[in-house]
């Protein structure tokens, strides 16, 4: 009844009965290339941003099937014999590509390519999208709201609105997105995250009156605290917070305001912060914030903000609606062959590509392109040189090698360097990224094929 | 680096240093009842559906600090000494009361009610929150899904749209709200779900022919298998899938169609099926569902619905918006006071609620009563019998006594009896609980005072 500790059977059931009809059919071991990417930015959104690479490498490393994952499997009889076994030894032998984490995306980037037998390749897909389809969605609202937040400090607390695991992922992909804090302990743990907090209505509640629940607070956690000043009447409340951190010997550290009006209140209370002489006394504002909420208070004079609901929530896109795409496989003859679908609305773009942003002379993207054929070819373009020298900057690296993992896309280190990651990509978006309004995507996809575009089906 | 095996980091850490300042102040250990339940429902919705009861009672027996999580506080500062002793010892030792899981619940229904000391009724505030934000809202999603699908089949097939845990979550609240299958392996193992699957398009683009991939799937999965119709033509697939299914020596289960007016074609596939003489080959379709995608497919010749993206995000309503807030404590003189916060637009009702249903002589639910008081003259105002006659149902049952989980809530068994009971008392409802379209909630809810309601604060 507890959690598996492996994760193979965070997998579609159709995977496995693909691979089954396929092993038996002798197609299972046949090279294939699939594609991980939105076929468009959701709803009118300027740019997406990769997040949760560290958690899926993570995720590949315990993609196994365990005694107990192949007992259910055989009692159950979701797969015959003959795919169990092959089950029962399988382990990840082939190569990812991906964007770096903390990179950002446009329509039809390749988030992911996976090299592989069909087999191995089809077993990932419901993990892969799974990983990124959340945190990317997250990561995506998180650089939204601290763009809008101006360098005002962001802070996670949605734990309490999202799945208990999201929660901890969520805190994690926000981070990416340029956020500094989360209330998550077990994302704290994990991922070392620094970890943030106040206080609740109900601590004022548990004593007799808010004096002495502030007093309860500032004794045992300094005067340096975040007290929440609007359980029963603001002005009273800050009043009292501010008297009691220096009967305590010291200056109050902050103030949270969690209900009514932000903007009057925050003015309200820097007024009378200031005229009580609090000039260093923050002030922190939570209660329902998203982009649009953080971005009517940049003239408040807040200091910091505390967000919930939006930001595990993707503000209003909860997922980032990538897809898991065939796009080369081998044929009967042995060679690559491009394939795509031709479903309406929903067809794709046949062929392996291989992904560069193109940088004006000011170091602004102009372009995100996608070449299609080999990789002998896309560095020959690269290395020749963009018609309009632009720059060109090839953006996917190898994630996983005949399925050994680079380790240094994941860990605290790597999730750091992903942080730092976004906020350089993010600063070479064109204008239009750093609009809050719904509209185009800030830089275009173009796809370029090149000579060796693999032959369509 | 991996996930915790207890549950108890999964906290806001002003859960940790409000139990300090009060353990430290003398008051963590005051009798107190904390209640979770949503102010309104969220968006208009007409009613909502309790889940997630079922998996925190299970997350509560493994909310223990190990000695790995007391390294971690220790080694971050997050709490001091006194605080580490305590919650190295920790297991919550109080009652806590609920709402039956499959229960529908309206404005200020207590979905929990907590009873315990303060510091361990608050160390549980993030946990209870995150399971039941989140399942509650897919089983309300789903629960309106299966309405409108009016008896056909619903089945989940999001894990991919979501948090790969959250997925496996998802897959077991919609199963409550009337969905009787889920892709998603790990749910049919954790919880003995049903595990269901079709094929993918890469299955098809794998082979050589459509034909080929079709004979693939048919000869390993058998006849009754159900093949993907729209991966270039769907005419032309529909025939081939019937043609090999009969080659094959039997009838095709069932096609499946992902793309395009699903309205429109079904009522050409099952035309076309039918002039085959495939009348019991079904239809199943996909592709972006949601509960008005089906209702407009009511009168389309569809046999059962794949829901993915919609379902598992809350369909527009990813979190529940469920609260947790102290409403009687004891006080300084060892009485207990109900207590309330007054911030704008955010407060709450002062003390401890027993909630019963009212049902009008057809059986109809017509009221929500919240009886604020102690169980005394609840169970006296129950026995005494309504003056308009109607009849009073209790809601909430005891779910842990004095620490102790009444295992009877949880697992597969409970699972079954809470997605009868979700249909049983969806059918009490009135006929407005199963319009779509946003409006008032399908039954009022009624705050009635009691003789014993603890004295306010």
């Amino acid at each position: 009844m507890s959690a598996s500790w492996s994760t193979s059977l965070l997998t579609d059931m159709y995977e496995l009965t693909m691979v089954e009809a396929a092993l038996a059919h002798g197609t299972a071991h046949r090279r294939s290339v699939f594609e991980l990417f939105g076929r468009r930015l959701p709803a009118a959104r300027r740019f997406g941003v990769v997040a949760g690479t560290g958690r899926l490498l993570e995720a590949l490393e315990r993609f196994e099937f365990t005694k107990d994952d192949i007992d259910y499997l055989h009692n159950n009889k979701v797969v015959n014999e003959q795919t169990l076994e092959f089950l029962k030894d399988f382990k990840f032998q082939g190569n990812i590509w991906g964007y770096r984490e903390g990179d950002v995306y446009f329509a039809n980037s390749p988030l992911l390519t996976v090299e592989g037998t069909f087999a191995e390749a089809c077993l990932l897909e419901t993990m892969l999208l799974s990983v990124l389809n959340h945190d990317c969605a997250v990561a995506s609202a998180a650089s939204r709201m601290t763009i809008a937040a101006h360098g005002r400090p962001c802070l996670d607390m949605g734990a309490r609105r999202t799945h208990e695991r999201a929660g901890v992922s969520a805190a994690r992909a926000a981070f990416i997105g340029g956020f500094v804090g989360t209330s998550d302990l077990e994302a704290g743990k994990r991922y070392g995250l620094p970890t943030i907090g106040t206080s609740a209505h109900s601590f004022t509640l548990l004593h007799e009156t808010e004096e002495e629940a502030f007093k309860a607070q500032v004794d045992t956690l300094g005067p340096g605290t975040t007290l929440l000043v609007d359980t029963f009447d603001i002005p009273k409340g800050v009043e009292t917070a501010v008297r009691v951190a220096r009967e305590a010997g010291g200056e109050l550290g902050a103030v949270r305001i969690d209900s009514g009006d932000l903007v009057a209140q925050a003015f309200k209370v820097r007024g009378q912060l200031d005229a009580l002489g609090a000039k260093d006394t923050k002030i922190t504002v939570t209660s329902d914030l998203d982009e649009y909420a953080i971005a009517a208070l940049g003239a408040a004079p807040v200091d910091s903000y505390g967000v919930g609901t939006k930001l595990v929530t993707g503000s209003g896109i909860p997922t980032a609606a990538l897809v898991y795409k065939l796009v080369e496989r081998e044929g009967v003859e042995g060679y690559m062959e491009g394939v795509a679908k031709r479903s309406k609305s929903k067809s794709t773009i046949a062929g392996r590509k291989w992904a560069a942003r193109a940088f004006d002379e000011d170091g602004y993207a102009v372009e995100e392109r996608l070449y299609v054929g080999n990789r002998e070819d896309f560095k020959d373009a690269i290395v020749a040189g963009d018609e309009d020298e632009l720059t060109l900057r090839p953006l996917q690296i190898k994630l996983v090698e005949e399925g050994n993992i680079d380790r240094t896309w994941y860990g605290p280190q790597a999730l750091l360097r992903a942080a730092e990651y976004h906020q350089k990509v993010r600063n070479q978006l064109p204008y239009a990224a750093w609009r809050l309004s719904e509209g185009e995507p800030a830089v275009e996809t173009r796809v370029v094929p090149l000579a060796s575009a693999a032959k369509p089906n």
